[in-house]
């Protein structure tokens, strides 16, 4: 007896040949190829193995692999809504809200941004951005394409907003909308948010903030903290594939989205259509997309592994590990970018390039002789920095004294020298 | 000696502790918890298996899951965009063009057809779209969210338009840019695309095509159809899983992006940054967003597999699969929604209800009894037809033979007609 992969081989060719029978072949006018079969396919997919301390995406825990694993199910199964409402309260623990409308977007951590922008603003709409890395200029970008009227708080990469430096801000531009990074990844800063939100609430300001790169490894508390809208990634802390951006919105956003003037820009991250599609308004859930199924499987998974460890657990693990890096590069020589310990977000630290160091042979070192990520910076911190992540599933004692191991052995590399020195 | 996760286990006790002493414990207002962490996710994920036999998403092969477990890259390592390279040469291939903007756009379907918009269009743009289901619905509904200036041929449910009435449409509305569904999967039917593009051309419009629910199940040629931009979704007839929308742009599609006179409304969207973050323009890559790596790796095993089938043998499949479906539902003595042949897409397949039958409690016996998913209606279709989709790995004979006894057994049935009969 055939198995069902050979009965379906059968099946394939006859159905060929009829077919060649019928259109006449490959030699039919109408049917003639003009883009060939791709040679490039016809090897076998090519992924090495590294370890991944960058600033994201990390690796992932086994048991997110294998919930990819599942079987496909359709985007309104009674199942896979199911998944969709464990996700969303494991949303709501790791923001620590109880606001009604917490979904994903169905796209990465730039979508959830983006989500934020077309939701929020209408044009002329004054958002005032703080800027002190590459998030806040891409915030400020998005924005003005929403037509918004953009401010911003300028700081020195590295560096963050007080609470006095906001509220002179606020009182200056009277803003609509603030937007604040809590981990700016190109710089390893860490943004305070205690008191902002009261802030906000004094002036009738919003609140949004961007936790892509810190979420999980530091202490955020959605409610009690009174931000109005948050959004992260999944490839972070989470250790989740990126594809989905989980994002909440309270009440006090909803109704600026429910009171515009101007319809939503966009349909795909329309805030009310995905809180449908999510369940969050209490409606029969109508189709607006097709879910990303076996990513959010993924993200239930490594929700799932969060709530099991805690966040206390979680948050101290990010903690210490950050602490015994930072050490460990002292003690080698190195310089950290952000001087005041308060001020780093212990999921991406920044370290200066020694002066007549090649910064590009040290990370090419890491990954060509050990398959281990290490990045240079990104926008203002290129050419100054290397950035290492330390994020869930990679956040581990081990992992950093590995990285330990490996830039003492690559500074003892008389070759990593600038070739000009 | 303890193994690498028992060593975790003991380092995640060790942090704990720690901050337990550092931060005060749990008792530490500042880190109170509000919401503990939730119930739901303490029991393992649960998915059954089904056989997806509606209009998507599809079932798919284990080799495309077994993608997903490979291990994690960053988004711009170069194994990463060896990758992606090899996903835009099948998508050149499954798309039939030599166009240099092939790529995927980091969302679902319904992303593709947004990108679509955002890009193509401006304030006041005329765009001409016909309307014969609910994907000419959606994209009117986006375009609108863009000002464009909609206009509108609207066809019954299960017809499509004639070159003479686009023609005619052209004449009248002389848009900027036509909008055409190949496979409307809310009603089955299949709009030829033959001629369109050389009638465009001659009236100086863009042509864009919707292939989401058709690609790969029918004949589609880019460039010989001179069709300037296309877009399709990844969870059809491909058989990935659903997250990524590839889409491919001409260089009249680009002429147009590049001389708009406004910024395209969206950052993630921007066909520009996209199309150099999948390196279609030459340049350097630069950092646009992380993409859904996983996903990509999934679909590059699933257009791995389209290549080896061909696309001939592909087209066939579909077609002799939709044959033998629709002979089975004629000896059933049911009625297809659409009466002319030529008018079907053999992806998705639409069947009136008979009289007196519920057609819920037909779509309930097929999941209950066989955990099998047969759709009912969408849109204009919604309570008027059942919808059997035969797509990717789900067309095979065995699956159409499958449903057809599973349909004759519902008929038998005699609870499943309406109770007020």
């Amino acid at each position: 007896m055939l198995c069902t992969r050979c009965i379906r081989g059968v099946g394939r060719q006859v159905v060929a040949a009829t077919t060649r029978a019928a259109a006449g072949g490959t030699a039919s006018p109408l049917l003639r190829m003009e883009v060939p079969k791709p040679k490039c396919l016809e090897h076998p997919i090519n992924v090495p193995t590294k370890l991944l301390m960058g600033p994201g995406p990390v690796n992932m825990p086994l048991r997110v692999h294998n919930a990819m694993m599942k079987p496909m199910l359709g985007h309104l199964h009674p199942e896979f809504t199911q998944v969709m409402d464990e996700v969303k309260e494991g949303l709501k623990y790791i923001f620590q809200t109880t606001a009604e409308v917490v979904c994903c977007v169905s796209g990465t951590g730039h979508a959830g941004m983006e989500a934020t922008m077309c939701n929020l603003l209408e044009p002329n709409d004054v958002i005032l951005i703080a800027q002190n890395g590459i998030w806040g200029e891409r915030a400020a970008d998005m924005a003005r394409r929403h037509d918004a009227d953009v401010r911003l708080i300028k700081k020195p990469p590295g560096d963050v907003c007080s609470l006095n430096e906001l509220e002179s801000a606020l009182l200056k531009h009277r803003p609509a909308v603030l937007f604040l990074v809590q981990g700016e990844s190109s710089t390893g800063a860490l943004q305070p948010l205690e008191g902002v939100g009261a802030l906000c609430r004094k002036h009738g300001v919003l609140l949004a903030v961007d936790t892509v790169a810190s979420l999980g490894g530091v202490p955020f508390f959605m409610d009690s903290w009174e931000i109005d809208v948050v959004y992260t990634g999944s490839q972070k802390v989470i250790s989740a594939p990126p594809s989905v951006a989980p994002i909440a919105f309270n009440d006090r956003a909803m109704e600026k989205v429910r009171t515009r003037k101007t319809p939503i820009r966009s349909f795909y991250l329309d805030i009310t259509w995905l809180a449908n599609y999510w369940g969050c308004d209490g409606l029969p859930r109508k189709y607006h997309h097709t879910g990303p199924v076996s990513s959010v499987y993924a993200l239930r998974e490594a929700l799932s592994m969060v709530s099991e460890e805690g966040l206390h657990a979680l948050w101290s693990r990010h903690s210490s590990c950050a602490q015994r890096l930072y050490s460990g590069l002292e003690a080698l020589g190195l310089r950290l970018f952000i001087a005041d310990p308060a001020k780093r977000t212990p999921t991406v630290t920044t370290i200066c390039i020694p002066e007549g160091v090649d910064w590009m042979k040290v990370t090419k070192y890491f990954m060509s002789k050990y398959q281990v990520e290490v990045s240079g910076g990104l926008g203002p911190t290129a050419g100054k920095v290397w950035r290492i992540g330390l994020m869930g599933y990679n956040c581990i004692p081990e992992n950093v004294d590995k990285v330990l191991k490996i830039m003492k052995e690559a500074l003892a590399n008389e070759p990593l020298l600038k070739s000009n020195l």
